[in-house]
């Protein structure tokens, strides 16, 4: 999406690759909101540090990262021996998975890059082949983003209050996102419209990632606590509620998504306002039975306990300073994501159209059933 | 209550009086949590100044600091005669009054110590007669909050686990507190249980204020984000919600408190989780007819586009450090109160025992209508 540097908008992408330089190039997120900076990883080491040091998170962000990380890895082999260059790519496939072990994603897109590898009779055409099938990896991502914008944006009506809660924003995707990319189309068709972002506590993605990606679009938004969003809707100031979601059951189209999702659900039921959930089809996990087996990650206290934020005044130079909020000598709970049931949901927006929860499984082979049947066993990904 | 300092638990008020020194004791809250420190206001200019910067907030805290800053002005008179003296307090009252004009406690409060000074025939008497009558409205405010104890302690089973939102805490009244006065209850009576304090964004009053309440009185407690609630209810976590309130229409039951109360109300009652609200008399408004009458405060939204904290490390050396979280060029919108409707609220807590929302009116004698039946106009009073 566009971002204004020096006053300049120019169009980037969240995971993007220079084949000149060999090099992965990525938006410092953790940086965000108080500077943008685009970060070249050097060689396939590096990709994999900044994937597990959350240069770059988001399930597809850092799966296009890992695909051309894997790329990368086979573009530096020097020489033509197959069963050397073999051994080479199994280290760098291995290096990149282990940065997010639980994260499915970065398997998923390896997985494809090598298989596109074996067309190769030799080192320099899987090399070449390799970069190809990695940036269609990353285009497929761009292209699904797109046509789940295309559908959500018939939800947006003119002046439409839309709520989103925490990032499923095009930070997240390589391009366009999913819970944004409703708005992103909408605004492209013309309409008009505001977004409240709920501030996500504890980790203020909504806040920090979901605000900075409106305000550098343009688009009429206003952060808000997450204790507001049930006072607005009560007096009729919200029309749509639309998120991403970490994973979404498709036999049963239970939603897993960050916590408070499920209470902004229940808001939204009750006030009879329509609930969208954005997603691409690798979010949906057909082996799980019931969201009770869907393990959640109990997440560090202290992000419930204190912020992370900026000195006013420092602009971007000081970024990231943690304080302390609550009484030093408490503890916390802070469960990471919850679960919001099928009977709260209007809708599930993905590339192929919007379907009830309860048709996923109807849809399954249009849904891509085949393709996911083997994986998303792990822990709920942590997405940011 | 209790606060233990260097080791040593002692009791204390949040407002109490020097009668020697003439002066107001108030608990620094500003420092809270990271420092506990009793500052002394030597005249009644530096306690309207307490007020009116919050060094002392809460409606029961500052109602005391009004009458005891009413006594301590007329205390400072010098001389005999009693019109110069009438001026003097009538003086004293506006400028204690003008310290938080829209709050009803220190009116309320003031007046009382004014028809008790009537009795006297001197100077003397009089100044005598405001201390004495400021003192007595400290005393019950005290024994209200016991009262409510008592009733709500019954609402406590073993093991139970209570939510708590923002704090209506004994640092918001002389001591004891009202949605904590059934805890401390408890605990007297030997019941174990847990709390959780919803942080309460965006001015974080659960987790720096009600956490250090709690922590100070050894229960058993932990903050979680305002987010979490609805997921621990809806895995079977939580047994029972006590919160307090600003305003409560005595003709219709509405409940008017810190924002984020309804959306707790509102999971409650799906979650079949009895929803407590606890209050002094005070709080009744028998004026306003629909909840839709009482005015929304639209605070500052720099409150939720950042926190206060404290570096860590720092100890209680620095608290109240702000820093910018959300996107910088990104506004916010921070309604500071919403309004939940009597059907999901299970009873009322007052110091005349447990009524139902819809039974206030029928027994508004007893809880005091005609005392309050002239006051309460003004927007909802900010407690925090």
């Amino acid at each position: 999406m566009n971002v204004t540097v020096k006053g300049r908008a120019r169009h980037y992408r969240t995971v993007a690759f220079d084949a000149r330089e060999n090099s992965v190039l990525l938006i410092e997120q953790r940086l965000l909101p108080h500077q943008f900076k685009i970060v070249a990883m050097p060689d396939f080491r590096a990709t994999a540090r900044a994937i597990r040091e959350m240069i770059v998170r988001g399930a597809g962000a850092i799966g296009a990262a890992a695909a051309y990380g894997l790329a990368q890895g086979a573009r530096a082999f020097r020489g033509n021996d197959l069963h050397e260059f073999s051994t080479r790519i199994e280290l760098v496939q291995q290096t990149l998975k282990a940065a997010r072990p639980t994260a499915v994603d970065p398997v998923n897109a390896m997985n494809a890059v090598r298989a596109a590898m074996r067309a190769g009779a030799t080192v320099r055409e899987q090399q070449a082949l390799a970069l190809a099938a990695a940036g269609e990896f990353a285009d497929d991502d761009v292209r699904h983003c797109q046509a789940i914008g295309r559908h959500g944006e018939k939800l947006i009506r003119p002046n439409s209050r839309i709520l989103t809660h925490c990032n499923a924003g095009w930070l997240a995707f390589v391009d366009v996102g999913t819970a944004t990319a409703p708005l992103y189309a909408a605004q492209k068709a013309g309409k008009k419209f505001h977004v409240y972002c709920d501030e996500t506590r504890p980790r203020c993605q909504g806040a920090t990632l979901t605000a900075w990606e409106l305000a550098q679009q343009k688009i009429s938004h206003q952060v808000i606590a997450d204790n507001a969003a049930g006072h607005l809707m009560q007096r009729g100031g919200i029309d749509l509620v639309i998120v991403g979601s970490d994973r979404i059951l498709g036999r049963t189209g239970e939603v897993a998504n960050k916590i408070g999702t499920y209470t902004k659900a229940v808001l939204a039921r009750r006030h009879g306002i329509p609930f969208y959930v954005a997603i691409p089809l690798s979010t949906i996990d057909w082996n799980l039975r019931s969201g009770l087996e869907i393990p959640i990650e109990e997440r560090s206290g202290n992000e419930v306990l204190g912020a992370w934020g900026a000195m006013p005044g420092a602009g971007g130079k000081s970024p990231g300073i943690y304080v302390r909020i609550a009484n030093p000598t408490s503890g916390a709970l802070n469960p990471g994501f919850d679960v919001t049931p099928p009977e709260l949901i209007t809708g599930i927006i993905t590339p192929e159209g919007i379907f009830q929860p309860d048709q996923l499984w109807k849809n399954r082979e249009r849904l891509g059933w085949i393709r996911n049947s083997a994986v998303k066993n792990g822990a709920c990904a942590r997405r940011n």
